[in-house]
């Protein structure tokens, strides 16, 4: 079963996918779905003797090009829908062991290519309002699979933080004629404390409204609403950025750091969203290198964030792993 | 350092609390700081032999009633503000072990009794805008003492979800001039395949649109927008839902089950909010007895949930769980 279910108390969708609850669970080593095919070795996600990134269909999708009709159509207040979309795996190298901060700087260029070559396909289906490509990384935000890899969901609707971010955009545009998040990097320029790396086309920096301890967003100088738009230096650069900032964050307490990483991006629906930029942003669980931070009471249950760390000085950490990383000035 | 940062991206406050890092973390048994003080023993918050329930302004608060001055004011975009309002905890008996679901009805109605009187006091603050009970249970959530203790936060704003679903409330009863929470009841009742439990004032179900799989909502039959609205029948019949919810849970896998308890209700700014109730929101973070659903990339990134589970299904595993702790019919 897998179908959209309208939330009356919030105004969202609940995607119910009770299929899922079978799926791969930290397999035993030589048992990795997502490691080329072995003569001769268990069956894989990937029927080929090597390879260099691959994308395929998630083998337990929240949301399908071709979705099976609800069980039930709820009520005119609660509708039900089917869950149209596509979730799909991206494997980011064949090597079984590693992160996105292993890659050399051509392996995170071929990614983010693949990145925009996905985005450029599923941007095209009318049914698909918004590509969302982010990585799950760690035992500790709930990975099921060690190799590394990351996912892409095509939403048929805004995700509910999305659709918020998107009225701050629009808002802030309408009310200034600028655009909200380059209005943001040039207070952070300005102020200069919570900036991590810059080059020519991409800026990094704890923002000074984190949720999150050592949340980071990487944003783009210039304009640059989507994947689509991404090509020649901004690709390249944006590759280094990412790769910068995957090192920096091992580098800070010499261990693999676990995070969740969104790309976000201008919706694929045709509205106008001015304003509208291609950006990561990465937020680790962890709030010191042993102790996490939660989603209790106050996060999940009405929505508000505590953050514990003074932002200005995570930001200092971090610029120290960062160059302790070798991962400043040229980024990569 | 205490402070409220505009999140300017997302239109809503965050909460900076950087004194909170060297909190009391999972203390060694004879070091509890919620135990009443013994004589010659380690110090503890309540310096009293014995309590029957206590509640005390949090040691390490994110708002508190005289905040301190922002360090800065931040941009006219963004700005800082002082984190005012409260956060208490509530100790819900001396003993160290248990927890809710072990507490007699009694207790419960003391507890319940406790929640009205901090909520009246603190309604009356005009700082505050939003009293919100809430418990963090088990190691699962995150919790960093065990004693069987809740909390409350008095917000000076609306926190987020909170905003969301009086939007809701709102946008339905203008619609329909019923209240929202009243109509999905009706629906729940006339459906019956996720109602739990019912008695004179209350009723518990697994709603359709539920974004955990065991999650449970205990909403009034009739008006009962806040908690200060709370009195004799149907405050004894709220402390018997509690405990009745709690005590299915513990019997459904055969462990303490891990949870949060939001306590949602009524704003206290004076405004109006048609269709406003006081309801309790059990939001377990297991979806199997050993499996977490993990708030990622999808949940935390963009707000998206995904329901591993059909409420359906998850519904009659609870009644059979209720029905093994004689949950049932008198509730408690």
């Amino acid at each position: 079963m897998s179908e959209l279910r309208w939330h009356p108390l919030l105004g969202e969708w609940v995607i119910s996918a009770t299929h899922r609850q079978d799926r791969t669970f930290l397999p035993p080593a030589g048992f990795c779905p997502l490691c080329p095919q072995q003569e001769g070795g268990a069956p894989t996600e990937i029927p080929r003797p090597d390879y260099q990134v691959v994308a395929f269909e998630n083998r337990f999708p929240s949301l399908r090009p071709q979705p099976p009709e609800p069980e039930s159509l709820g009520a005119s207040a609660w509708p039900v829908a089917p869950a149209g979309g596509a979730c799909e795996v991206l494997c980011y190298t064949q090597r079984h062991e590693g992160s996105l901060a292993g890659l050399s700087l051509q392996e995170a260029v071929r990614l983010v290519r693949v990145w925009k070559l996905r985005f450029e396909d599923l941007a095209a289906r009318p049914e698909v309002r918004y590509v969302y490509p982010f990585e799950n990384k760690g035992e500790a935000i709930g990975v099921t699979l060690h190799h590394p890899h990351g996912q892409l969901y095509a939403f048929p609707y805004l995700p509910p933080l999305v659709e918020r971010m998107l009225a701050q955009e629009a808002k802030h545009h309408q009310a200034t004629g600028v655009g909200l998040h380059a209005a943001i990097l040039a207070a952070e320029e300005a102020d200069g404390r919570r900036l991590l790396l810059r080059n020519e086309d991409w800026a990094a920096y704890v923002p000074s409204f984190a949720r999150y301890p050592y949340e980071v967003h990487v944003v783009p100088r210039g304009e640059c609403p989507d994947l689509g738009a991404l090509a020649g230096r901004a690709l390249v650069g944006f590759a280094q950025a990412l790769l910068a900032i995957a090192r920096g964050y091992d580098a800070l307490w010499g261990f693999s750091m676990p995070y969740i990483m969104q790309l976000h991006q201008r919706p694929t629906d045709g509205g106008a969203y001015p304003g509208a930029a291609l950006r990561a942003v990465f937020t680790p669980p962890l709030r010191t290198p042993t102790k996490l931070k939660y989603l209790a009471g106050c996060e999940a249950g009405c929505g508000s964030f505590i953050n514990d760390a003074r932002p200005e000085d995570t930001a200092r950490a971090l610029r120290v792993a960062l160059q302790a990383a070798h991962a400043s000035g040229g980024w990569a």
